[in-house]
């Protein structure tokens, strides 16, 4: 017997997110949802598992997401996929027939070469509910934990693991200083700092080069020839998109092996066939060239344009602004478009403004925190680049803000005369706000003064 | 004698504003600012005085920002302005000379007439130390204070003088809802239960007549008959621009008696004379119209224009799209353009898009607050007119956010493919993302479906 529907969805959080989105548009339309996790878990939140929301449990999205939607779940794996006859395969139910199929099935970590990469209680960050809940367990058993990579994951990996009590936490990064890739050095060390004044170890410019211990991982063994105690490790040395099923069905891939997608988020092979999320290609919205990028912001922005292109060419996508914030033992940082480095290294002649203030005004209301916004303008137009802020939890929000004048393209002259909101509980002061102080000050070398 | 100088600006906050701009524009010109007050009020701050911050004195702008821009202050009080010899009188100094001028001289509040109003503890909210210190005195040893007007500045004085132990505090609000002129009605509503669960008493559709007492206020006596006992009284029925100076010395006015100022905040008078702040005329963003909107976002963002267009015209200022937000009862509620109120009874044909989710992913994070958002579309185009959010702290950044996107005329379809940045501990989820969300639930109203 065969099952036939109108859309399949396969995917974890972006494929609810399409779901959502492809219901909203056509309500007539018949969505079944397959997915191999019984429940799915907020991607961005699973290094929180780890201390403050103590447990995957508390850390899911709700299925009655999929209910209200009237979006049917199947719990199963999709083995194959035949674009003949537009059927799914699935490992334990009925194959499903579809009109339309989108391809949400996400990333998977990387997992370096390393000799002894495959002992016990080495763990690669999966976005899988028993596998977290058994990593958690290992962890409140470990004394000593290394994690592998300076990134975002790394660096909230670290965070959350050292509020374990008598857990010794170590971070190797390869590089000179942590999240490279995300931020401007100035803003990775004052992340560092607020790290190691937890007790976090970081280790830069190091290498693991083989991981020891009998059929446990026992300790880690640097390129510098340090050895690191260790009785759990974790791999946050980044992922790659999860395109194999599509790749079997002769879908074209492009950049790291994503499925290759046009602005309407179609595939590149097949009409019929969207992909959105961690596993299809992206550009940057600054050169048009492939990006790296994987977050969760991005993909869903993806899904909901999927979703809504199924029958009809609603949206469109544009290339990949790259906005995102993390938390670093109660500081915020975020970034949104091109760092200082990126933009240098890319050979573009740019503009730098920076301006901090307390994020509320006057400084002693309670709760204040000192906000730094660094931007980024092109020298030639004026045009933002890119913003970075480090404060309170209105980080989250400023680089929204940041984001929102990027996609807009807007200059330091309009900025100068941007009418922001503020309030004395909320927000830095209308006089002092860093934001538009920024490129107040950026102005003049634009026009090549000063 | 007579002084000279290149730049004289008369005023407060946006004379400090302006003062900076143009100093920054123009390093080799003498600045000399102006102003009767020694200290100057952070004006949104002026309500936290009577709790929060507890006094004036911290609540200040600091003079080292005259001091780090080489801006001279000359405290005194400016009697009157000879265009002709483009000369500022003074009463207690040398008459000052100047090639350009920036009148910044804000407003002053409305003093109603009612019978009584003259008598002794009846306050208006000006921007004055002295006063305000005497006007805390005296709250400290009140028992009763009756706050008229229920507007922003209404609503955050009850807010922080109920703070006070053994203080009752009364509003009395003449329309059906306390800052209707800002906020849609469900939004009210919210913020007055807030307030109200603090023990204040919210009168609506009332109307003081009269103000009783010997000397000093006993009670006040609304339309109604109903009598309060008071022996405080607090006027915050708004304010009206400060424009006198101006007016004596043959400056055209326009709207509510505000110094008629072009795009480049010249006057419409004489080109060397500029105006900044709430002493001046504004449009509306939306409809060109005069605008009433005083808010300090405002203010500071013409200073900064008019402050670096006195010897070159650089930057050219916006309409008011209007962005505040306010804090109730520690909840934060802004607005950025439009309400769904002033669209509808301004004939405009709108469609409403609504969402909520908690301001962290997951709503189990460390306080997590749920956020409302409600926008405001112009039906025919898409075009994003209005925004209105309830939420935690990062209500002030949100509305900043959808300012940005009213700025740049941003349609509903533009703002689904948004990439916004999100994180567990700072922002809503990007499956949940309520302004993202609310904006995908108007896209097909707007294009006439359901």
């Amino acid at each position: 017997m065969m099952k036939k529907t109108d859309v399949v969805i396969l995917g974890g959080m972006s494929g609810i997110s399409a779901g959502i989105s492809s219901r909203r548009h056509y309500p007539d339309k018949e969505v079944v949802l397959v997915r191999k996790e019984g429940t799915v878990l907020i991607p961005c939140g699973i290094p929180y598992i780890f201390g403050t929301v103590d447990g995957p449990e508390n850390n899911v999205i709700p299925d009655g997401l999929l209910e209200s939607n009237k979006i049917e779940l199947v719990t199963d794996e999709a083995v194959a996929l035949d674009r003949e006859k537009k059927v799914i395969e699935l490992k334990d139910h009925e194959p499903i027939q579809y009109h339309k199929l989108v391809l949400a099935t996400g990333s998977m970590p990387i997992i370096p070469r390393i000799p002894g990469i495959d002992k016990e209680n080495v763990f690669a960050v999966r976005k899988e509910f028993d596998y977290l809940k058994k990593v958690l367990n290992k962890m409140r058993q470990a004394k000593n934990i290394v994690i592998i990579g300076g990134g975002f994951i790394g660096i909230e990996f670290a965070d959350e693991c050292r509020k374990n009590k008598g857990l010794s936490v170590t971070v190797v990064e390869m590089l000179d200083y942590c999240l490279k890739l995300a931020m401007d050095e100035e803003f990775s060390i004052e992340a560092e700092k607020r790290l190691e004044d937890t007790g976090v170890k970081i280790l830069k410019k190091e290498q693991v080069v083989s991981i020891g211990g009998k059929e446990k991982v026992e300790y880690v063994e640097l390129a510098s020839g340090k050895k690191l105690e260790a009785d759990i490790v974790i791999l946050g040395i980044g992922c790659v998109p999860n395109s194999q099923l599509a790749e079997k069905a002769g879908i074209e891939l492009g950049y790291r092996k994503g499925i290759k997608v046009d602005s309407l988020m179609r595939t590149y092979t097949d009409p019929d066939i969207f992909a959105c999320g961690d596993c299809c290609t992206r550009d940057s919205f600054f050169d048009g060239k492939p990006s790296a990028i994987m977050l969760a912001s991005v993909a869903t922005s993806e899904a909901r344009i999927a979703g809504a292109n199924l029958f009809s060419s609603v949206h469109r996508k544009n290339g990949v602004i790259s906005v995102f914030a993390t938390y670093v033992n109660g500081r915020a940082f975020g970034v949104a478009g091109l760092t200082e480095r990126v933009a240098r290294e890319n050979g573009m002649e740019i503009v730098i403004g920076e301006a901090s203030a307390p994020d509320t005004h006057p400084g002693g209301m309670p709760d204040s925190t000192m906000m730094k916004v660094k931007l980024i303008f092109a020298k030639d137009t004026g045009i933002i680049l890119g913003g970075a802020v480090s404060g309170g939890r209105s980080t989250g929000e400023m680089v929204n803000v940041i984001g929102a004048c990027i996609l807009h393209r807007m200059t330091a002259n309009e900025i100068v005369a941007f009418q922001m909101g503020t309030h004395p509980a909320l927000t830095s002061s209308p006089i002092a706000y860093p934001f538009v102080n920024a490129a107040c000050k950026a102005v003049l070398p634009i026009r090549g003064c000063k």
